[in-house]
């Protein structure tokens, strides 16, 4: 850590910004510029990362050297994570394919989604079944028995399920059906929330808040990782922007970011990063060239009759068409897509 | 609402946007213009504002007309709501003058920094017992001792309190303590605590999101109004913006856009708006100037040992200056502090 | 075009309204809803985009049906345009691969970045002459030196080149060097330059300016076809965003909006887009499985000797490594890299 | 400036980073910590700004302590600089209140509108003869004469006129007519333009660009600064933000943050920075309590014909009742309004 000093600051208050440092157990050394004097910090920084040194009379401003994340961190753990969801794994060359509508409607729609998107090579299916709208006079989900269609349909096609979980006391229930917890966009710093899913075992798909950095993102896994879960998978899903024409911006660099920070996987999800079906595709190509660990995408074989997002959903066809195309780019980058 | 189809859109798609359009009981109104066809909907559009138009075969784009909230509108209630914190209104021409620690930290401290903001004019006092922190291993707060403490501080010095909620399970515990209920800008989209915050009768301060534009802050209101809370005050705290120089972008906008669009008071909070003292004072006054209904600051009597956002604090002494200007530009725009 | 009116609009308002649409050419058509009258208009709109029709008492929304760009537009002309850069095709298939360093520093120099990126498959040969930096205590630039010194090594390995033009009165000179014109992201809303270029028939490549939307791009290609000039390339750069981890935020959604808005090729520039060489791989890429017409890539032998913008070059061997990558990518969709 | 490098960092890079600072004429000064090795610069650090650090290997990060502006910072030139248009003064409680359409019509109009605003009190009048429109197709000014029109009416009713420059050929032209140039929000870094007005004698108005930093923005006012010329106004007109319902975000906070960076005077111009009539009047309010030295307003007698910009223009009575408002809020915060 680095303190930068005022162009006016005193020789008592240096002496008063190093004692402090000295007080939490580091070593302060100070060096004076012509213009500015500096005291760096020698020791662990993370035991000041929460002091109020910016609040010291005389500081001008504090810059880290370490990241505030530590078991996220490519640092403490150099080599990519494999997360295993059911028999699927994420990470480490393997490519998770999340497909399935945005909410769990019926058995039969399900069912009829679930065949084709299986058939066009997903591997986990996804359908939330209690929804966290925008609208509360939206429609809110189905409920458990929402979560007991997925489960089955699910299984009946061989696909470990996904689902959304947006309350910290429907995790013990949403866990007795799914194979993983997804934490979406809205609750990326709900922290009753990461806590609750960081105390279970299943596996969880961590959606980047709309004005999360990257940092921000990874300090919301390092609530989860801290809590005994190790088995997290980052999801970009667009953050905000200034163009209405999209729904989000898809911010594509953030896929070799985070693989640069951290050993965990990371998905893309161009869904709900464009809200454009005539987007979607190209998105996905490129989550995929940049080195995404998977694609998450909504299909939905009958869009106008949605209950949640269908105007961003792909029909099971051109989902297919897609498939196609993405195993031929993950072959490029040196995946292979089962 | 206003439908507008693609160029190329057919005349079998055309009828079968009007059919759905009857089919959920409004009327379809179709104008063929020179390159697009258009089709107004006549009626209650709110029933149509989750049926996914935009995904029908041959539609470019929905226009609603009407606003998605309804008890948050103010074509809904012309009169502006003044929101009652034990004895001190907000709202209607007065001003809710909150302040108090970032975080509740020990008995003493709480009691001087209480007698300071009282004689500078505060009439609610803040302090959060549970607090929401970027990283897990912060200091999350004291939790029911906090609560006691600010409760008694705030009695003693003849204050309403207000501290924040964070977990749907913990808002009756909070209930026992606290004459107004804060949500957090990360929270402001938890929908969980928004219903569960919604079936209390306290009042609720309600921040905005980081990436929210003002209907989707608006919709959140719904949220708690639609559970029967009508006491609501939102506070504007800045969004984000591209300019690391400060922690958010203050968007004093907002005032005037809120009155507009709602009934409802709406504070200002400088502190989380800008992050950094020298420009506080400022953001403040351009506030009440813009026709906020209070003003919402962090103070400590020791910044540099806070527990919690001490670099952004003011002390008692700059909080008092702060206020005497308050007073000549409220006054300026014709409303009184006391 | 559609007028919504004012929920309290009065009919003589309405009147006016009309008259003026009528006033103005076109014809109205109004339709009264149970909420709001709505006036759709019935030809070619464009007249009335400069009108203040919103300036109108009554008036609450004006939402255009046609896009404000006429010539830019895939509608006018639904066939991909390719763009000829000496013997070097972009668009239809054909990819630009534009490198070089960022400025032009002497002709040794030049010559050996030149040698290094033809070999690795480049077509194009860039640097700049006259460069736009944000302090006027920066490196500005060789002049007409550094133009004769880019042909002259441009010809030497066969490479038509493209440099950066920042002043209207700079035209003439820069077009008897260059084969291709760039307007950079500063001055994408330069429209003194956008008409001088558009007077030249030397292909120009359009950086997309920080905060532009593609609305106000194509607005700004529009100036340039509009005389005469219809040899456009755009370049995606990266906009503005809230992280300061990157540079700038790549939008690569935007490549597919680009496709389907317009008939111009569109190309990526990972260098400026993420100023940082360990994400420009995958950014560039992701640009081509997005379906990018090229990429543009700012490479220098010796960074920490460059004379601007060192830090975000990628070395010789970098570049010839993504070239490979690039090569793999660009045959998965479809394309051939010569 | 601190140079922080790279975890892995060998001795040998170490000594590189240290001689290529002394090869610069600056003394490095080593320090190493527990975790990180990081070299302080001893010296005039602006000499090393344009130097590529970051592009040396082992270098992770470089820490500017001093600003990249000289003659602009407040530093330097510590009093409140005062800018006199005519006999009007800007800065250090002089308030510039400027007016007038947004584009000169005809002479009729411009003195109608004069004749107003003078009444009210603006005391510098405004209107554009060369226009910077989005769309080629849209009204581009009357050229000079409207130049011609701006100053007799100036003349008539004894206000000091400012307009608007776009081209750096049309400099001396605008210069023969004009008492202030302004410069645009798109001309910000149009660097030909800076340098061409910096070498007149005239004031200038420099908008902030709608994604430029206040250091950004700092560094264009330096490039006029620079040249000889030091009559700078800043204006504050909004940025881009995420929320379509405003046409800018307005950054009030801006206003504190030139203040202390700066000696130059900032106003604030609310009529585009909210694109809305209804919230001119608060974000003009909130713009002088944060102590802007003075506000632009578009002001138009007849919104609904007006060539350009109509839409957010100020009806005349709407300008005179903001101004008596304006007076009050002046009052408060200490300044005086003629």
């Amino acid at each position: 850590m680095i303190i930068i000093l005022n162009e006016s600051v005193t020789e008592e208050q240096i002496r008063h910004v190093a004692a402090k440092v000295e007080q939490l157990g580091l070593q302060p050394s100070i060096s004076r510029g012509t213009y500015r004097t500096v005291i760096g910090v020698i020791g662990d920084e993370t035991q000041l990362q929460s002091a109020p040194l910016a609040a010291i009379p005389g500081v001008a401003e504090v810059v880290p050297v370490m990241a505030p994340y530590k078991l996220a961190s490519r640092t403490a753990h150099p080599k990519p994570t494999v997360v295993e969801v059911g028999r699927v794994k994420i990470g480490g060359g393997h490519l998770g394919m999340i497909a399935g509508p945005c909410a769990v409607e019926n058995l039969q729609r399900m069912e009829a989604i679930a065949a084709a998107v299986r058939k066009s090579g997903a591997n986990i299916f996804r359908g939330g079944a209690f929804k966290p709208r925008t609208s509360p006079y939206s429609f809110q989900g189905l409920g458990e028995e929402g979560l007991k269609i997925l489960r089955d349909v699910g299984q009946k096609f061989g696909m470990p399920v996904v689902t959304e979980v947006v309350d910290p006391r429907q995790v013990d229930l949403v866990c007795q059906y799914a194979d993983m917890l997804q934490l979406g966009a809205r609750n990326m710093q709900n922290f009753a929330l990461l806590t609750e899913v960081g105390r279970t075992n299943k596996p969880v798909l961590l959606k980047r808040g709309m004005s999360a950095t990257i940092q921000d993102w990874l300090m919301s896994v390092e609530y989860v990782l801290s809590q005994g879960n190790s088995n997290v998978v980052l999801c970009e899903r667009g953050i905000k922007g200034f163009d209405p024409a999209t729904r989000n911006c898809f911010d594509v660099a953030a896929i070799p970011q985070v693989h640069k920070l951290s050993h965990l996987p990371v998905i893309v999800d161009p869904s709900h990063a464009t809200g454009r079906p005539e987007l979607i595709p190209a998105c996905a190509l490129a989550g995929v060239a940049a080195g995404a660990d998977g694609v998450h995408i909504e299909v939905h074989d009958k869009p106008e009759e949605a209950m949640s997002d269908g105007p961003q959903a792909l029909l099971p066809a051109q989902y297919g068409d897609l498939m196609d195309q993405l195993r031929k780019v993950a072959a490029a980058v040196g995946k292979q897509m089962s």
